[in-house]
């Protein structure tokens, strides 16, 4: 009998995306169904898409039974955020699910939903509702969010639109996250929104599980190959290669763009955002062959 | 310090609403916020509201480990469409979020989605994503569905819209849903649907804390008192008063008419759905005093 563990997450979640797919395809208001960063809906609003999303953070994994219940808060409803970001959209309306053991203090509670409530006023998004249910003494708090977004329709970006050719570009820096970054990050949506709306934007994602994770997860959506120059990586001071590659929860935007707008793209992005840095770390390529550059020449990539 | 065990759930969530009341009150999409079965949104289509719901079980207090999964699954899924119904709406799309223990066999899960499938396709929605995450072994496994929906403008029932002089009624038989109902229940939607297509439905919520918990909190909104008449309670066979009252997971419809309707309502009733009961159990009232009428005569509603 095999169990979750023995299987491993991307596996657990493509099975279930398989049992689900007929569903789907059989929905005439369904424009991306499970796989992307988002779903999204077609409600026949003139211009724009609805985007769906829920994400949910688990007390012992996500963050420590000590961690300050605002920055919880906020981590939880700026996960949800930067998903938003990857598809070029915005949060609207959010849905907040809290299961707690009954002993938790209500100030606690309270707080967590201050930083929730900070993080979505930020964005321009409401909580409009939710639930509280308890889980016994000693279990593990679950806080989840469920949230409705928007996008134009010729803005909306999948991880699916990558061409061979390609350049791949990455936002901020990398790794080293868990020292304090993944309890205070801002969602991309300002960046994405800039750069939908300046830019073909052929492929977009957000890094949630490190770019060696993520970069052949947009490949494959893309049905590319793809290389990976580890020399350019933007790792985060005292970072290294394998940190910025395998740590997570950066929160940054993983996007690729014909390598003929590149140079200009760049060139603008520095006048906008002066302060975050963008960086190519890599290209799209035709074949199935993942391929990483670094110091010591190349290698077929093998995690 | 006071902590949520102290306080209750009922005012637990109070003192969230409060928290989030300015963010809701400054949205000009909002509706209905937080407080109703439903959060209702005007996206500017046509003739609808978006429906928004999240609802989550929690193993060893809405289910047993032992459960077979797919009803699990059922339960998850049709406590979020008995929420659609109570606003005289439809579900849509949904988003499941699991938090599971690694070691849960991947056969659980299967058929844990395969009772949220068949639950969801029966009333017209699709599981369009989600996601799963891991909580420590030996923890409680977290199932959380979110859902949108939709419902006509002129055709959204609220909990507060009940007017005193308004006679309360029930659907079904109420008490012993433990026995197996809350498992393997059928949400009321049709009934609603057809409720709102041929009356007016003054007020409207679902039965998930039992009558005694859910007429309150019904009067309450719509700023009355009641009169419940236990004499006229539909009780399941083997179950007392008391337990119809206060057993809870009945996910029958409780809902407010002008008496002047009342009764061409039952006579259509009878002849629509001749199989499911329609008992009229109290009254709304002008007063905030809430009375119970009993076999000893009445006495003032004292829980």
């Amino acid at each position: 009998m095999s169990r979750l563990v023995d299987i491993g997450e991307n596996a657990v979640v493509g099975r279930l995306i398989e049992q689900l797919g007929r569903a789907c395809e059989n929905d005439d208001q369904l424009v991306v169904g499970p796989g992307d960063d988002c779903a999204v809906v077609d409600l026949d609003q003139a211009d724009r898409y609805q985007l769906l999303k829920t994400d949910s953070i688990v007390e012992g994994i996500h963050y420590l039974s000590e961690t300050a219940a605002s920055k919880v808060g906020w981590k939880a409803v700026a996960r949800v955020i930067s998903d938003f970001a990857a598809m070029g959209g915005m949060p609207s309306h959010l849905l907040i699910t809290i299961a707690m053991p009954p002993q938790t203090p209500m100030s606690y509670l309270e707080q967590l939903y201050h930083g929730m409530q900070n993080c979505a006023s930020l964005y321009g998004a409401t909580i409009c509702g939710g639930e509280t249910s308890s889980v016994p003494d000693g279990a593990a708090a679950v806080i989840s969010v469920a949230a409705t977004g928007w996008v134009e329709k010729n803005r909306c970006v999948r991880r699916s639109g990558g061409k061979a050719g390609d350049l791949v570009m990455v936002t901020g820096s990398l790794g080293g996250s868990i020292t304090g970054k993944h309890l205070s990050f801002s969602p991309r949506v300002n960046q994405a929104r800039w750069l939908t709306d300046h830019f073909e934007i052929n492929s977009m994602m957000d890094l949630s599980d490190g770019l060696g994770c993520d970069l052949p997860r947009l490949a494959a959506s893309s049905q590319c190959g793809y290389l990976l120059n580890e020399n350019n990586l933007p790792c985060n001071e005292g970072t290294s290669v394998d940190q910025a590659l395998g740590d997570g929860e950066d929160y940054e935007l993983l996007f690729t763009v014909s390598s003929q707008i590149a140079n200009s793209l760049r060139a603008s992005w520095a006048k906008q955002f002066p302060d975050l840095k963008l960086s190519v770390v890599g290209e799209l390529t035709e074949r199935s062959e993942e391929v990483v550059v670094n110091e010591q020449g190349w290698q077929h990539f093998k995690r």
